[in-house]
């Protein structure tokens, strides 16, 4: 029986009639290496959208994609269809143009937090369309849900409300825009499909493109907190993203930056809150301004109104970034002034010899910080606000035995064992006076 | 948002403790081409059966499989999670040796009817657990259900019963043999992942070893009406199928056989039930007389009993292997005398010039024949008995302009169209007098 097959060809004798094309020779299409047709592709998105092509024929397909590629024609085509599959968003009647960044998702990743009240500063709206996190990296929303008050749903006509009159909104993306990724995403994520590149583009330009951004800034992060490992990798994922932008009308570049190490000082939602706070206020851990700095410097230029980089920086420290800021909040129910949540418990790490930092672990720390219940395994999980980690030195800081090297916040104690069984090895200390290399933060730029 | 993604490791954070391992560990694993641990295959494997491995997760998993590989100890240890799946048979307490043959699939591929009685003359007992067509090649149960009364399920007891007194038996696999591979097998058909050949030589050997059949010879098709359409891939599937029997304790021999033209003069079920009687009369056509015999003489050898191969052939022209089919056939409720079913409308193909028959296509017949109503394009599907296809002429043949190459059956002549078109370009007439090579039916022998 097991080998009574229809071949190639054959099972089109009794298809069905109603559909275009059949499931099982899309997929044999690239399953052997073959190039699918953009009608192959606006079909197969489409009918699995509409349930006609069953999540396991779709689970296949995509195993094929990760393992034999797709060229440039078909990455386009499939962000067509998927961008085709929802609504569209159109900022045109804003008084203001439109800059977004999209973060491939990192360990300490609060940017978007200063990014989008300094960016609304000078007068480019950034209309932040965001999620929850989902394993060792955060989430923006779950971040800002720990501000007493501030809610995450808003409509569209309230979401451009505030784009008009406030200039920057972060909020979660209406489930209108580019439907067939969302059920894809899911279908990814259990099926060891997430890491294909041509997917993971489309998947992020088609809901930037829906979004309707005119301008769009990429953070895609490099090193081991990181989902590209290496910088050649980052650019493979890089190059289709900005090679989609741009012919679909959004002025796209890519920053490629480093995630080897934690960015800043915490990770963590409320913890991450509170440094964002810092940095509002002219101070701050210096990787966080000077990232935020560089993607305010991009998406202005690339929204067509270019500031040069120290007029962007003195947008912190004189108190106009914190201002937008403390709107934005409140405009989503926010009480930027009311006291962030605090875990009930702390451990702390420390140093056990004296010596230099030599290494500190993005991923390692970012899975402890999920351990603690920063993050979340599951979509319908719930986050502990005040946990995560404070981190007290960096690499290449001189340290001395004893020292406090992490300190560890969760609301629920039985957690710790498993989040230091995470540092293992992830941080480590070296002879006194030994020169610890540290790679820049910004590694290239596409555009 | 979609590129928040649990890397390699991570995952396992909050895993599902009542289960050993994680799906997505096991895709991820093969799809970077590792090698899957004995542990890994025997939990997704149960765990799939299960139902906690998902459709789509194992969907993945196949075409990961399909592409990347096994060795021949995943293919092993995956042969036996199959068959530690469900229940073995034991004919143990038979008083006579047991050998069984499995074919690959072909168009007009009959021999399964004349063998299993011819075999059992000689006192080697054949239990033939079969299955029904899907596609372009015919099931052996659809064939014998053309046989007025003959029914194909029987009971353990029924089967073991008539295997001590007939000899011989054919009829439907139980459910409980190998249960992971039915569900499998009804996954690989949706998503293109039928072709796997570590899947199909692991589906295959599973139940003839859950069967427990002390013999095997497989017959292995090669050419355009097979599954494998060049001796290199046959020889692929062949070698890890032979190589897996003799350590469960199955002697298994594979003949490699030509399938770039039908099998014999007819495809349909009716229509082969008639060329198997004219077998067992002493007759019907050479191919499907000698590979009747070479597959006989093959499963005696295996089963300890060798018997000359004139002495086999004796026993179709002097009516020994007659009597033990209508025995076969009586003891399932069969009337080997009643007549046939014949199809209601007939149409005939006929020689458009003078000359030899260049190419008669296993493939294109078989699609026409399935077109036709001899076969089924969905399991639930019916078929006709008396549709198919009689064939009057082979390649190297002389034709005459006018002449009838082939009759086409049906009840239902709204298919005669769609079955001609599956014929277009099936077959040629070349110039008088040229000298057209045919294949010979025996292409390799592996033990």
């Amino acid at each position: 029986m097991s080998t009574k097959s229809i071949p190639a060809g054959a099972s089109g004798a009794v298809p069905d009639r109603t559909e275009s094309f059949d499931a099982v020779d899309v997929i044999r299409t690239k399953r052997d290496k073959g190039r699918l047709s953009a009608e192959q592709i606006d079909w197969v998105v489409d009918a699995y959208t509409r349930g006609v092509v069953a999540e396991e024929q779709m689970a296949a397909l995509n195993m094929a994609i990760l393992l034999n590629g797709m060229d440039r024609t078909e990455i386009g085509r499939w962000t067509a269809a998927m961008i085709a599959s929802g609504e569209r968003m159109n900022f045109s009647a804003l008084s203001r143009p439109t800059a977004d960044k999209h973060s491939t998702g990192g360990v300490g990743d609060k940017i978007t937090l200063p990014l989008a009240p300094l960016v609304a500063v000078f007068g480019v709206a950034v209309p932040q369309l965001s999620g929850r996190g989902l394993g060792h990296t955060g989430g923006t929303l779950d971040k800002l849900e720990s501000i007493p008050g501030w809610r995450a749903a808003l409509t569209n006509e309230q979401m451009m409300n505030q784009l008009e009159h406030v200039g920057a909104v972060i909020c979660q993306a209406g489930s209108g825009l580019a439907p067939a990724d969302r059920k894809l995403y899911a279908l990814r994520d259990v099926t060891a499909t997430v890491e294909a590149i041509p997917l993971i583009a489309s998947s992020i330009m088609s809901k930037k493109i829906a979004e309707g951004t005119g301008a769009l800034v990429l953070d895609v992060k490099v090193g081991s907190g990181a989902f590209m490992k290496d910088l050649e990798q980052a650019r493979a994922l890089a190059r289709p993203m900005v090679d989609l932008g741009t012919p679909a009308g959004v002025r796209t570049v890519a920053l490629l930056t480093d995630m080897s190490t934690p960015l800043g000082l915490t990770a963590g939602n409320a913890l991450e809150v509170r440094e964002t706070l810092e940095v509002l206020s002219g101070g701050g851990p210096r990787d966080v301004v000077d990232l935020t700095v560089a993607l305010a410097v991009e998406m202005l230029a690339a929204a067509g109104k270019p500031v040069p980089e120290d007029e962007v920086r003195r947008a912190l420290s004189d108190g106009r970034a914190m201002d937008k800021w403390r709107e934005m909040i409140a405009e989503q129910g926010g009480d930027a002034r009311a006291p962030l949540p605090v875990a009930r418990e702390k451990e702390h790490v420390v140093a056990d010899r004296d010596g230099v930092l030599s290494h500190l672990d993005a991923f390692g720390v970012g899975v402890a910080a999920w351990r603690l219940g920063a993050g979340r395994a599951r979509k319908e999980d719930p986050v502990q606000a005040g946990a995560g980690i404070e981190i007290h030195a960096k690499p290449g800081d001189v340290v001395t035995k004893g020292q406090h090297l992490l300190t560890l916040h969760t609301d629920t104690p039985e957690r710790f064992d498993r989040a230091v069984e995470a540092l293992d090895g992830a941080w480590g200390v070296a002879d006194p006076g030994t020169v610890v290399e540290t790679p820049p933060l910004i590694l290239d730029r596409l555009a």
